[in-house]
């Protein structure tokens, strides 16, 4: 395994081509670590200038005197491999390039006699052409982008790698708005030296992330790829989207990131051998990884619908039975006898159990305390529509309560405005898994069983 | 076709089964016809109670002297009958019947002679089991849900047909949140006499409503259904979604709504002959109807992908070339030789077009101008990250100045925080569709091209 560890917890990081410019990368990188509470010493290097936000300037690597643990290099890309010579003249063994200019606009030479060097120096490069990396529990952020433009996400489970900084940077904006919570963030770009499979490699080994989000174009080393994977997906899901997987995708691929994309059977045959989550989507991938964020385990793979919508309780159903890996609980003689005895004649006591738009929060107790204890039902697939007027807000504590009591899992579907974000939250807050819709819901469930299945054959 | 008016805009509205107290039914939709500020007369209906948040209360609906237009009817099932019977002995013929407790708790017989009766005496009735209907044009709010816990939706183009009143306020309520405008919203119920078919009809001629989203569970006159949607769709998008079309949610269907849903083959059938747009999930209804929103129409399918992060126009290609009614374009040699010009070596001429990462706002607005005067060109799905610190928030005035300028239509793509969601709500006041992220976009057109295609063989 390549030991990536510098780039995430460095002591000391030189900022090479750092500038007093704020339209410069090199200004917004340097700012950025600054400005993300970085506990460590910031070096910053261009011969142009004395002073960049109050830091004192070297004119050249070489002339710093201290142990760096990380160069990240932001000079034209004609200076980069120089740059990079210094930094080994200087022992330094780990660089992040974010210059772009290499294989993606047809420089594949430049880029080829970088990455020559950097093996046989035994150096370890992120990039070339990439964003950069954050982290958040170690307050290290060295992405180029304006801290008003992205919102940095909370420290948690999701770590998540992507070829492409742009779709990081922007997925990961609203991710964050979304209340989601990262480990990491390792926008790769070229993959010149350290490739996607060294980073799954190693965020496979790292305690604080759960869960690995990957946005991938094309993997070079496809065995190497094969291998890691499968290693990793067998203790920690990594949920994958391809870049590229039409014919005319592909095209694109190659001026983005230098790569070839691959044929889509190709992959999707690995992702499907390895055990990796395919998301079918950009949006898809945290739905699925949220799942894992709130630490939802099943055990088997029969829902219970409870609803107080019947056309949700018919829609979830029509989902769940479309869906390959899950299928509805049938409740037990005991369970039925129960719910039928404390329920109105109304409710027909069936999978969906449809609470009626009258229900009230006394109800909804009642259902799932029934439900979660038959030995039929593995999870509770909960719709709470909170516009009916019954329905009292310490419905929040009810199902927060069952959720603490019950092992089985509790996934919460809840449509709505306002009132019903409020609400929503506050679950989330007490560790259910909310979505707004049945049909992501269902999706994010059936993938993560098939997970839990698959790693078992691994 | 079924004159259904006095539905939308009584005059004078009876409620029958009006309360003091508010937890029933009947208080709520007094209130919410006070609130929603109806321009006509209240008249409360109740034998128990002389006063109603300040309006004189009638014993029976034969005391009422005036003429009424429209009764909404919430008195227990077993005095509905005796009640409708009363309403046409005072010859109003439109009632509306909030009431549920008939075929869908199995009292089939009970709903038979209602039906019989309403249609022997020539009377209109939405219901039962119902939520009621929403006009936002004509300030007609006869929903029994609190307006705190689901928000009304402001005057636009969009109807809601709902059989399920949950499903409808729910989704309405989310939708609202997010810009939507509604003309009508119609919750009905069981269909007892009035069915689908007769509202779709009814809106196909109202001038207020430019698409029609239906949520249907069960047809009970197909003949009818399909000659009236086949009719509308002509002229109106119809975007359905039928709940209960696997096997288990069929079962559901009959329990919520005293429908049988039908095969799921003859729907689909159904809804591809007659141009009835499917929508898939709850939550893509009113993303493709969000393009009739913003009156977006194309003359052809041939999409100039725009982009400033790669991975983003990757991916938008993928879907582009997934999707089954939408290509690629092909920008004209005229087109590349002036683009190649003006910008930088490090951009490729091609499609998607990736104006990189250090995107100005004029490159965006040097692209969108060449673009849409190519005549390869059909519309163009333009991708805006904010994200990158050189994209100024007057890249709003350019898009928009575009939008006015081409009748070539622009559909945008932006995915992000805070920062993100303020110059998409200033696109979308100025009349730009904007979607969250590629694939819904890609869905939404590629539906709507298909019904734009499919309307002309009907």
């Amino acid at each position: 395994m390549v030991n990536l560890r510098r780039f995430f917890q460095p002591r000391k990081i030189a900022i090479i081509g750092a500038s007093r410019n704020p339209n410069k990368v090199g200004h917004v990188i340097m700012k950025n670590v600054i400005d993300g509470r970085f506990i460590g010493e910031i070096v910053p290097v261009n011969p142009k200038a004395d002073y960049i936000l109050n830091r004192k300037v070297y004119p050249s690597i070489l002339k710093v005197k201290d142990e760096i643990d990380l160069a990240i290099i932001s000079v034209p890309s004609k200076f980069v491999l120089k740059t990079v010579e210094e930094c080994n003249r200087k022992k330094i063994k780990d660089v992040l390039i974010v210059t772009a200019g290499f294989s993606e606009i047809g420089k594949v030479e430049l880029e080829k006699k970088l990455r020559v060097y950097l093996d046989k120096n035994k150096m370890r490069c992120i990039g070339v052409n990439c964003l950069g990396v954050y982290d958040s529990h170690n307050n290290l952020d060295t992405l180029f982008l304006p801290r008003y433009r992205l919102r940095r996400p909370e420290p948690g489970p999701i770590a998540f790698v992507c070829q492409s900084g742009a779709v990081g940077s922007a997925v990961m904006d609203k991710a964050t708005e979304e209340g989601h919570k990262f480990s990491k963030f390792i926008s790769y770009g070229n993959a010149t030296n350290i490739d996607e499979s060294d980073i799954i490699d190693f965020l496979g080994n790292d305690e604080k992330t759960k869960v690995i989000c990957l946005y991938v174009e094309g993997v070079d080393d496809g065995d190497k790829f094969f291998e890691t994977v499968r290693r990793v997906s067998k203790n920690k899901p990594i949920i994958a989207l391809k870049g590229g997987l039409t014919e005319e995708g592909m095209k694109s691929t190659v001026s983005h990131t230098g790569t070839l994309a691959g044929k889509k059977e190709v992959y999707l045959g690995v992702f499907n051998q390895t055990g990796v989550i395919r998301a079918d989507s950009l949006e898809e991938m945290f739905t699925i990884a949220s799942l894992i964020e709130k630490e939802i385990k099943f055990k088997g793979n029969k829902l219970q619908v409870i609803t107080n919508g019947g056309g949700y309780g018919i829609v979830s159903t029509d989902n769940i039975s479309e869906a390959k890996n899950i299928d509805m609980a049938d409740l037990t003689a005991a369970t039925k006898k129960t719910l039928r005895k404390i329920f109105p004649d109304t409710i027909n006591i069936e999978n969906p159990l449809d609470l009626l738009g009258d229900a009230t929060t006394e109800r909804y107790r009642l259902a799932i305390e029934a439900c979660s204890n038959d030995k039929n039902v593995d999870g509770i697939f909960l719709i709470a529509l909170y516009q009916t007027p019954l329905l009292t807000t310490d419905i929040v504590e009810v199902i927060s309560e069952a959720h603490k009591s019950t092992k089985k899992p509790i996934i919460v579907v809840s449509t709505g405005g306002e009132f019903t974000e409020i609400l929503s939250e506050s679950l989330e807050e007490n560790g259910l898994p909310v979505f707004e819709y049945p049909k992501e819901a269902v999706i994010a469930i059936d993938k993560i069983i098939w997970w839990e299945k698959k790693r078992k054959t691994l």
